[in-house]
């Protein structure tokens, strides 16, 4: 398996967990199977398709639709098998899935941005957090949820240090941008696992009240 | 007229239909005349915004200013004359205007987007249904109402079926495009026809609780 | 200073003010740092980049990454000074330097759009507005706030009443150009101080209920 068939086929599990999470989250929200396919897909490709319009480029599902039937074909086994993934230890493990869904996309879309040079440093930082966090922020929005920015969660951060630090590597020392990445993802999840294991949150004196 | 003037003036209809129900939908918000404009005008034209944002083709409003005018004279008409539109037997009326005019921009959509060889077939019903429905979400978004995703009420699934049929039906038999187009129109419509007559919502059993 | 040149460190200033005064708008919603950084900059900079989006132009911040910094660095003052912005007096002129900043980009957008011909008359007035108001109400709806469409505050009429007169000043007497964008922005900055002074509001029979 080549590099770029490992990083396919790790972005269509990302988009999986992705979608399913998704479905745990808006139970108890009157939403139906339409919904669900809709949610689901919007959280799994939504913020790769905000990425992807700012950048004006060809929009990745609409290159290669497996993305689109991965997130669908998810969403709906999610819904149909919805007492399981609400259950307290599974919807746990979907958490860690999740995390590291995001830190790929994150990171992968820092890749990609940094590699077409565009708005660097800051652009391709800001495209890897949209890509990562875009799709649910929609989700929330649509389903007429509190959106993570209204949390305490440590959901964001991890992804803002694991890029950040990211697009430091790349700008000193882009030979390690192979390390760079797969450390980069791993801290981010590493980050996102402690917060959820510990049940970490921000401190009350980053909180803005 | 021919069947492109035809499509046009349809097309003007259904603008001005989206808008009109958009004002109905809105009332008791709060929401001042500058807020009808805007949110009757998002209604009417920000599924199509959002598809030809996708598509990455030129706004199909900025190539026709008709749409906004007709979507705001709508809105205006509309916001002056409230105490009609919102009444009983009128604003029924409206929802199948309303039910007509999804059913003709979405499956309009699909033959649009799959003339362009785009992301076949995925892409054509997504979209179809992005233009049918997207504006309606951003305008519950923005007047702070539940999004028809957090409904029961039959509105985007028969909207989905027609694209879904149409799309089969470009596949296996583009030689019937016109008519299969103008047979997933009123296919459409009489789905929810049907669905606003006999007060029809989701089976309970689809609904994720 | 040349005109570009004082134009630009306008630009910059509006940006600040704006992100400022997004800072003090969604104190009391439980959001952090992070969220703080996310909305004040989305509040600076996503009008206009949906009017970049529909333009299918080159994004404003990607291009001089300024934009993000500037609305980067008031963000995270407003956060650690969060007791001094949201206090009465501060906020207070806050208020005003948003009228102002809103009424800068506003008639800046319809100007540059003017420029590329870009659906005359309407589209220039309507991407005005959006650059304006677009990163408010993206604000609004991602911290769970009522957007200000549903609020009787004249912040967006005076707005739209300065954009109209300067289409129609584009459109009838093009060599006043200069003069023109000038006072429209005066005039717009002086119709939503005098509705911050007096407390103005929408008239009740402009409200749809």
């Amino acid at each position: 398996m080549t590099l770029t068939e490992a990083s396919f086929w790790t972005g269509m599990a990302a988009t999986a967990a992705f979608a399913v999470t998704a479905v745990a989250a808006i139970k108890n929200r009157g939403v139906d199977l339409f919904g669900v396919l809709v949610l689901g897909a919007i959280t799994a490709v939504g913020g790769g398709t905000i990425r992807d319009v700012i950048l004006q480029q060809p929009i990745f599902w609409v290159q290669n639709l497996s993305y689109i039937w991965v997130a669908l074909g998810a969403s709906a086994i999610a819904f149909f098998g919805r007492s399981l993934v609400t259950e307290g230890q599974t919807y746990a493990i979907l958490l860690y899935l999740d995390g590291f869904g995001a830190a790929f996309f994150a990171i992968h879309a820092v890749d990609t941005v940094w590699k077409l040079g565009f708005g660097l440093p800051a652009a391709p930082v800001i495209l890897g957090m949209i890509t990562a966090i875009g799709g649910g922020l929609m989700r929330d929005v649509l389903a007429g949820r509190p959106t993570l920015l209204m949390s305490r969660e440590l959901y964001a951060v991890p992804l803002l240090f694991a890029c950040s630090l990211f697009a430091l590597i790349l700008t000193l020392a882009l030979e390690y941008q192979a390390a760079g990445a797969a450390g980069c993802v791993a801290l981010s999840f590493l980050l996102r696992a402690a917060a959820i294991h510990w049940n970490l949150r921000m401190p009350r004196w980053l909180l803005s009240k």
